[in-house]
Formats: C-alpha cells, structure tokens, sequence
C-alpha cells in the first residue's frame, strides 16, 4: 500500500516511454493522485492510463525547449501540497537519474512537505533491452557510466573525456545526439580506438522508436542522419558489438558515404 | 501484447525486490510462462506473483556460494526453450546490469533461440529512491558510475581508482559490502576527499532493508557494523550528502568508536 495522503508529493519515474514498462507502483500512484505535473518526455502511453478525474498539468522539457523553469514547477508542486492535494510529479525515466529532482526534493522539503520517490526505468536499460544486450560484461565492460550531454546544447560539450574514454567500460551518453561530434572527438582524443562500438537509440521501448549501430568515428554522421529529430541515447563500448537489432532499425556499420 | 510463444526465452529483471517495482510487462510475461528459473536475489514478494501453474527452478546465486555455476544455468535454459517451453529467466535488478545476461543471451543465439529482455528497476535506483536523492546533481555530480566488487570477494579488489575518484561524480558500487575497505583506501589514495558523503543500502525497497549514512574514511566500519549479513550497494559522492534515512534507519556519521 503506498498511503497516499493529501499535501503529499510523490516523484513518479515513468519510465522510458512504452506504459508497460512502468511499475506497478507507478500506476497505482497515478491513479491515487488528485493532480499530476507531468514532463513532455513522459510516453503517451504512460499518460492513457491516468483515470479521468485526475487534474493532468503539462510542465513539459523538452530538448532546447523549457516550457516552464524549474523554479516555477518547484512552485506549482509545493502550491499545489500546501494546498491537500495529492501531488504526483511523473518524470521519463527513473527520477534520480538526469531529472532535476533534487530541486523539487529541496522546494518540497524547505516547506515541511512529505516528498518521497518512486523509482523508473532509465532509457539506459530500455535502449540495452531493445538491443538485446547487456550494458555489462565480465571481463570486458566492468564499469557503466552514465552522463548527460543536455544542458550544454548549443556550446561544446565539457567532460572529463580522459576519465570517460575507458576501453573496459560502457558510456551512457543522455541526451547525446546534438553532442555526438564533441562526445565522438573527445573520447577519440582522449584515446578510445576510433572503432570502438557505438549505438544511437531514439526513443528506447516505443515501437515509433529506431537504433542504429555504428563506430566512434561515424558516430557525428549517424547522429545526423539517422533516425528521427527526438532526443537520443548514445551507447559506446564494447558490450554494445553484443547488440542486435530489432527488425525494424537497419545497421550502419559501413564506411562513410561519399556525400558526407 | 509480449506475444510469448513455446520455445523462446525472456530474460526478465525482477527489480530490487519490492513487488510493486516490478514492471507490469514483467508481471505479464511471469504469469505467461510455462518455467521460470530465478536467482536467489529475486524477491520473495516478487515469487509470490507467479501463478501456481508455472513450474519454478532456483537456480540461486548468492554472494560466495554459487548453487549452480554459469555454464549450467545456460544449459538448463536452452534445453528448455528446445522443449518448446516458454522460459522465463528471472533476475535481481536490470537484466543490462551485473547480471552476466551476456552468457545466456550468447547460449541462447547459438541454438538459434529467440532471446529478449525486459528491463527493471536496478538496485541503484531503488537505494536512491529510499534515501529520498537524486543520483545525479545539475553542476555538482554530473556523472553517475557503476561498478561491482562481487566477482572479487576474497581477494583485493582492483579498480581504477583513479578514474572513479571523481568529485564531481556519483559511485555506485554493486555487492560492494566485503570490498568496503579496498574501496575506501583506493579512493582516498586517489584523492576523494575523506569527508565524501557515502551511503550503506542493504536490500533496497524492501521494509526488511536498511540503509546507513557515513563518510567516505568510515566506510570500512560502516560495512563491517552496521545492518545486517545481505548484499549491500554502496553509494559515493556529494549527492548522497542530500540523503534522508527512513525512520526506519540510523545515521552514523560521528566518530570512530572506541571499541573499533
């Protein structure tokens, strides 16, 4: 039982996007909740399954797009406890991972408000399902990284590639497609073999999702033409020369085009 | 629909072991199969799901004591899916995620044998959602990194403390417990400072669990004292300075205690 009570705020992952892929917490939060702020990245799918007398509140992010700051939605959250509601904040994917959470912890808890989390599939585990393949191998892939390309869209992309570039682990690159070149440079830089195993997956678990599989130096060109506009994940390493497509993405392991 | 025919296989993450964190694709696809061969890491809760009518076979590995090794498990498995069975291969956590999936997804692919997986909640999102945090932190921990101390217990455990001894990184050790001390002292050596945040989960999501906050240089007490004798996940970095104990739970960020 999750005990739901009025002027209480859960952050609720919804998961990588297909509804089957939620919890069974999840569903059930949803359907308690008197209001829910939910994200643009939140699957359509996931959103079908919220009951008709729910308050449904769009406070959509989207790449490039912020249709609302944090700040505000930090705001509407605690408004909306304070006032007895039966607040849920429903985030793509699992809420502690790249969501911004720890504002809306900090906003809810500075006001008293009873905030707690309940946990979602990360596009990181949806992309290697789609795949079939494990993020890890023993041996080969003891280290899983994830990091986020997205709050530095539009400038040069700065990590720490020589901590990255790490022949025995696999990088998650979040929301990685407009950073591939710096992400694909750096890394190469910083020593990783140009053809080192790379997959992009746009929109992990839906069936309006693809993946294309590449190499570290194509992957610029992928991220360009292949696939759609949404955001996307990037996977590098050795575990993903283990992926295998489903039937409706095709490979692009081959040279360069000559156009490109 | 997971349209699950006679003869294939899903590899299936059963979550951290709260039942309500499985996902409602995993609860279909338990209940559609003919067999399930589980971990002794799955849930007890999660078990109680599986309808009376599929046939259940441990094949149980805990912490230093393997009931069955690898090889045989890949076995079991293929020799199922051939007998036309609807197998269900369940597994603690993610699938993607220390689950050595690799081997059974490579077993299955040489017999020609359909193999998929369905993600789940990994122990890292499940131990950060009991300590009400986010993993990562927008400016502050802008890299989240896994790793597993499982495959060397006994023995010293050898990692690149170099590259994970990142300020401005979150650390999730898998199975971390008996490593506790290796992972302290390499840290440190590498330059984390002593005062870095860490928490002790053990059992995440579940109401037996416990969970113990420390500092980086008390770790190796940490594990040896506090909660009980189950695998631990151990969490580092400056997010984990935003950790909130459950009621059930207590702090111990003071000094060494004499007696130790």
């Amino acid at each position: 039982m999750t005990d739901f009570r009025g002027g209480e705020v859960w952050l609720v992952g919804a998961g990588p996007g297909d509804p089957d892929l939620l919890t069974r917490k999840a569903e059930r939060l949803m359907t308690e909740a008197s209001v829910i702020f939910y994200d643009a990245l939140v699957g359509e799918g996931v959103l079908a399954l919220v009951p008709p007398h729910v308050r449904m509140v769009p406070v959509g992010k989207r790449s490039g797009r912020h249709s609302k700051d944090q700040t505000s939605i930090d705001r509407l959250i605690v408004e909306a406890a304070l006032a007895g509601e039966k607040v849920v904040r429903l985030k793509g994917g699992d809420p502690a991972i790249f969501a911004r959470s720890n504002e809306e912890l900090e906003a809810c808890r500075a006001e008293g408000i009873s905030v707690r989390i309940c946990p979602g599939i990360t596009a990181a585990s949806a992309a290697a399902a789609d795949l079939g393949m494990s993020l890890t191998l023993r041996g080969l892939a003891r280290r899983l990284t994830f990091v986020t390309a997205h709050a530095l869209a539009g400038e040069r992309v700065s990590l720490d590639w020589h901590a990255l570039a790490d022949p025995q682990a696999t990088l998650a690159v979040y929301m990685g497609k407009a950073a591939a070149r710096d992400v694909s440079a750096g890394l190469i830089a910083a020593g990783l073999p140009r053809d080192t195993p790379c997959a992009l997956v746009e929109q992990a678990s839906l069936p309006t999702g693809g993946e294309f599989l590449t190499r570290l130096d194509l992957l610029p060109i992928a991220a360009r033409t292949a696939l759609g506009d949404g955001p996307a994940l990037i996977l590098i390493g050795q575990a993903v020369g283990a992926a295998v497509l489903p039937q409706r993405a095709n490979a692009y392991t081959g040279t360069v085009r000559a156009s490109v």
